[in-house]
């Protein structure tokens, strides 16, 4: 059981009378035997709410200045009861339509908002917008100790990955793993890679079909990759099966201290593949800010990255065009100076463009 | 200036005193002077109403099993009004986290949603769903004698043209292109090439590029020509600045009496591009229903094709089986039989997935 909103917008060309709007409509409540009750805000308009014993009700906000608003909510959860709903709302529209003929501007009927619903649709984008996915089963929803871990299926994107209620990844979603491996262009074959979280596993089943020589793969929760392994088998295929094949390891730590231990010892990579979530999870209690965080793991990275080496990450949806800045104002504060790229493709499941920055350092160094 | 409203859902485990929870939260509306109604309902709960005198209100529903909703509405249209009720939302938060403790099971705050805006950032998927665009600018909306046309920005996806509210085509949205030619598959040089439809310049853009001998192509609007022409230009290029180029001709018609025109004149064509709108616009009358039409343009297409030639087109949203299952049918029906394949390619400003099927008429044939 879940509820259900309508929303139903009237944009006039010019204010219309309120009380004659009222009394067109109360006989359309009244058939419902919806009681009503006005409330007159002078020069703003009126309030108007119709409410049935059932409980469904109706709200009609007049603004003076040429916008009717309703609001249709219901608890109906039959086909019966949402048809009724959608017969009210089309006869509302009907009567007004007729009463204000040529004066409605546009007339905007969204999709029913559903509420309380025991599968959540609505994954609001990285820049904050409102999207509704074809979300049809919640396939796994645990607390782990860094975050909540949730496995939802989608009809087109197949099941996506949601940790702390931002879409990481969906079973769609091979373009976000190659675009993060830099698109085709380079050859992992006997090389030596890094890749900081990641724990999908999409990016550690691409890159062991390429031949590499070592993977090492560091990533802070076993419970994602738990759930990826017997959720998400479209993108990591059978790779974490094992945390250990021929030519991969997984390490279920915090990259920070891993990191550090590997700068300390001149440990090397060809490859950094900076997987973790835009919002940081960390045990490590040095970083301040995300910014301070992101920093960190940058300087880091550099120092376990050969001189020939390619440090690879995303950069957050292309809109939020003032995090971007501030990403790049970072490569500044490094400790040694590197020059960048990045690429936007088209994620699948984000329903927005992400762009993929890269680093390369040593060549650069070399100017 | 434009009305937004505030989404805020609590679901719980328990259900929850009405009362206590009603005399917890008057304060909070006592406070911003919001007037307080309530609607008992009995064994379906409560409905409380607070209305402020400049028109600002929020409602309550207490559902009797576990779901509390509230709607959050103000037309105040500067920061302060928007961080006032951001306030409001959070206090409302607060105190019900406080008050209901381990009872929440989950709670849902919604990206605010804007009602008469000028700008309208709300486009249902086809299949239905709820999607908040990032529209920042209206650049042309006007009504031809077939369809309302819209072209509206967007950050991210560029122009996006929109013909009776269904999204068409984004300056992002290459991939449709290039999907409905084939994906890059086919040898366009030399070739006879028909469009149907295709306004928007796209396809004609990108075959000229790859020397055919000729593309005629069929669009019955030339206000659709025309707006792309000046605001598309990522898509179509130069392409639509003259109706006629040296490998290209533009028809300014309805392609149903054209098709059969170069039928009866036995024309043929070595591709068929149907990029018609998902809803037919034509002004032929013998078709009384969307699939009547398809199949007539596939009859026709059929018709006008050479032995070797090939028939593309899209197959609308990945999401709609039943309606693929059914186009698909239609195929079985055509006056000669054919084989088909298809793809599913990403749409950047679709936010979904769309596939393309593909006719080859004359090799199949032959079998």
């Amino acid at each position: 059981m879940a509820a259900q909103q309508h929303l139903l917008d009237f944009c006039l060309s010019a204010p219309a009378d309120g009380r004659t709007v009222l009394d067109a409509l109360q006989p359309i409540f009244q058939e419902r035997s919806m009681t009503e009750t006005v409330h007159n805000l002078g020069e703003n308009g009126y309030l108007v709410t119709y409410v049935a014993k059932s409980g469904s009700f109706a709200t009609l906000r007049m603004y003076t200045d040429k916008l009717l608003t309703f609001d249709i909510h219901s608890y109906e959860a039959d086909n019966k009861g949402r048809a009724a709903i959608e017969t009210l709302c089309n006869r509302l529209e009907e009567k007004l339509k007729d009463l204000l003929q040529g004066n409605i501007k546009r007339l905007k009927r969204l999709p029913a908002i559903v509420r309380g619903g025991t599968i959540d649709r609505y994954w609001p984008t990285a820049d904050g917008r409102l999207v509704e996915y074809d979300i049809d089963d919640v396939v796994y929803d645990e607390d782990s100790a860094y975050q909540n871990i949730k496995i939802l299926h989608s009809k087109q994107f197949g099941n996506i990955l949601i940790l702390n209620g931002d879409i990481n990844l969906g079973e769609s979603d091979l373009p976000y793993t190659q675009a993060i491996m830099g698109n085709g262009a380079e050859d992992y074959t006997g090389k030596e890679i890094l890749i900081l979280g990641g724990g999908d596993g999409g990016i550690l089943y691409e890159l062991v079909k390429l031949k590499p020589k070592m993977v090492t793969m560091v990533e802070i929760s076993f419970m994602v990759i738990d759930a990826c392994c017997k959720h998400m088998r479209k993108t990591c295929g059978d790779v974490l099966d094992n945390l250990k094949g021929d030519c991969y390891q997984v390490l279920v730590e915090d990259c920070v201290p891993v990191l550090k231990t590997y700068a300390a010892e001149g440990r090397l990579f060809d490859y950094v593949i900076n997987d973790l979530t835009a919002v940081p999870i960390s045990t490590s209690p040095e970083e301040e800010s995300t910014w301070d965080f992101l920093r960190l793991i940058l300087d880091l990275a550099v120092k376990v990255l050969k001189p020939t080496g390619k440090y690879f990450t995303q950069g957050n949806c292309a809109n939020l065009t003032e995090a971007l800045a501030m990403y790049e104002e970072q490569l500044n504060k490094l400790y040694c100076p590197v020059e960048y790229s990045k690429k936007v493709v088209c994620v699948p499941s984000y329903a927005e463009l992400y762009p993929f920055p890269n680093y390369g350092n040593a060549f650069y160094l070399l100017k």
